[in-house]
């Protein structure tokens, strides 16, 4: 199946930016609207992003749910390689080549041969809201053996409020059937607005490479029907195969960092960037939540590649655990950019002497702000400073 | 049916105090013993403390599961009423007579008209582990159909590891099927004991009394098949309903405060007991879990009963809460019963001017502790001391 590959230059991302959107995309309304296909949540307001190496045959079993919005595709390794997406299918699609034209000497801080590549796609984003997706994630079915429409899933977690503060002990009070339990305070019972959405994986879990060589056969079978907020001031390990937010709460917090080509480490984007988002989500006020929906994780990855990968982080979790556990920011971080500049500031105060990788980051931390502000920014003058040269 | 009462003097409870149990109770293992019936797990290192004021009909539905325990009935209400008990259950009971009795003038930390005296039978019960249910608590069924044996649920969550220090996405991690997901620190692994196992209901669920009268039709149908703990720092609403404990790790600060006769407040018992042990656990590094099992809760209270008794709980919770939430305890605190005279200074000081009841109820802790340590102590003299006098 040979797909239509876009490319977009600068051009063409300036004028995707000045898109006029809805201000809200409503529940699909059958009776009011006569035409056969409803319009899903959120569609005009929400992109899937997709960092991919190959060719996008598992979108054909999430038609009935992506079909209908914007997807971003990221393509990692060889820019010359052509991913085939097929037919039907509203995209755009950037490799290595379009991410250094767009982004000039900071597409450094953009990872290589690493899915870490896939904020680019948060970058270039005009939208309020991100699901991301791992090219081997599949449709997986309820316990009913109904066919699970993630997406939805994840833009109701979105748009119900989360509840940081304080934990109810029957989940997502928000949700149908469901309400706060005696003893929970009703002064906060309106909630938090919710920035992220942490869905799970049914059968191939998400195990760090020692778990996976010494469990090679175990499979996530159980299906917990449940949504429920991480606590302010617990920390969890995101991971970015099922994944969704809100771009304009949390949106450049959502740095997937230095990984693969030319690093000392991988597998270890999401969980730097669920670090950082938990923390500015706490110093914030903004949940996040984690359970439902799953996606059918279908393919086990190499233990052996990604012990390599993972071997330094394993060591290094360890003392940036706690370094996150104990950050906190001050009183004048009142945006994500200045949370995220300011936790830049602490990672390479701190975690530099762990290693001189950190301060690589840290720097690339600031340069992640830099280029989103000027893709994102409304003001014409700063876009336009965009140089076509190639990265460093 | 008429049941056996069996009214327990001090001398009777000496004597239980004296039982010499083995140091582990051992999975059934049925090749090994011929007899018919495996021994339950913990059989002789778990009572089931039941309060009540009624006829303990609601036994015979948890006759397979409950049959080989030692009950603890706490009798509210009427002494000299005669609850009846089924036939074949291995109990002791107490009434207001026997507390007056047995505890003297500090008797009076225990509440009369209120679900709160259960807590007496954790101070009795000489065991290493304490089970309590309500009487309006039946067995439920999981999705398959099958009886849930709550008890054994309980059990397996007391003898496995906490994770309150970071969030494990896949749940618990030692349950049969899973593991700590990509990402969680290796030095946490071990975990932590856990010291509490909190349950659930099905059917009607713990609702307060506005919600009650908001949603009278609202039942909770969702079987959520996880077991979580409760970080680190995060409060939540402890029901005492169904509800397990490891009395050794957390007993002294199991006290349900002063509820019901003559107090300014109901309902509130299991709360003020899940904060204090709450903070206790955290300051101990114990674990605190949530979720499985539930039990059928079947019979909803009467909201307009509910809603005097939590009235002025509604409005002081606010207050109450961000005390919890704030308070940490000194380094000096190394057992439960220091921390819990710490707490109740504290009570003291900071929610006095709340309102007087909680100067009370700081006092009330402090007797609790006292009455804990002569009940509990091995040596004979403190014991000897306790008077035949009722209670003030």
């Amino acid at each position: 199946m040979i797909g239509e590959t876009h490319r977009f230059t600068l051009r063409a991302l300036k004028t995707q930016h000045s898109l006029h959107l809805p201000p809200f995309s409503s529940l699909s309304s059958p009776m009011a609207d006569p035409s056969p296909k409803p319009v899903p949540l959120l569609k005009d307001q929400l992109d899937i992003v997709i960092p991919t190496i190959r060719n996008l045959d598992f979108l054909e079993m999430w038609r009935p749910f992506f079909e209908q919005y914007h997807l971003i595709i990221v393509q990692d390794g060889d820019p010359n390689k052509v991913i085939s997406v097929p037919q039907g299918f509203d995209y755009e699609l950037y490799n290595r080549n379009d991410i250094n034209r767009i982004l000039g000497p900071k597409a450094n801080c953009i990872s290589f041969k690493d899915s870490a590549c896939r904020c680019f796609g948060y970058m270039v984003s005009k939208k309020k809201y991100i699901y991301t997706i791992d090219d081997d994630c599949f449709v997986a079915k309820d316990p009913s053996g109904k066919d699970i429409n993630a997406l939805e899933q994840h833009i109701k977690n979105l748009l119900s409020p989360a509840t940081p503060f304080f934990f109810n002990t029957l989940y997502d009070p928000y949700r149908e059937g469901a309400d706060f339990v005696r003893g929970y305070p009703f002064s906060l019972r309106e909630g938090a607005p919710t920035a992220v959405s942490h869905g799970l994986w049914l059968n191939i879990p998400d195990y760090d490479a020692p778990t996976q060589l010494v469990k090679p056969r175990e499979r996530n079978t159980r299906y917990v029907d449940a949504v429920l907020t991480i606590p302010k001031g617990t920390l969890f390990p995101m991971c970015g195969m099922n994944l969704a937010f809100d771009r304009e709460l949390i949106g450049p917090a959502m740095y997937f960092g230095l990984m693969g080509d030319g690093q000392p480490i991988g597998r270890y984007d999401d969980m730097w960037a669920g670090w950082c988002v938990k923390v500015i989500c706490d110093h914030l006020g903004l949940g996040v939540k984690t359970g439902l929906p799953y996606i059918w994780h279908s393919k086990a990855s190499n233990p052996f590649v990604n012990l390599k990968k993972e071997y330094k982080g394993i060591f290094w979790q360890e003392e940036i655990i706690p370094f996150f556990q104990s950050a906190t920011l001050s009183k004048e971080c009142t945006s994500v950019q200045k949370c995220y500049i300011e936790l830049s500031k602490q990672v390479k105060e701190k975690l530099g002497a762990v290693d001189p990788y950190f301060n690589k980051l840290a720097d690339a931390m600031v340069t992640w702000i830099e280029a989103w502000d000027e893709l994102n920014n409304t003001s014409e003058e700063t876009s336009s400073k965009q140089p076509n040269g190639a990265a460093k």
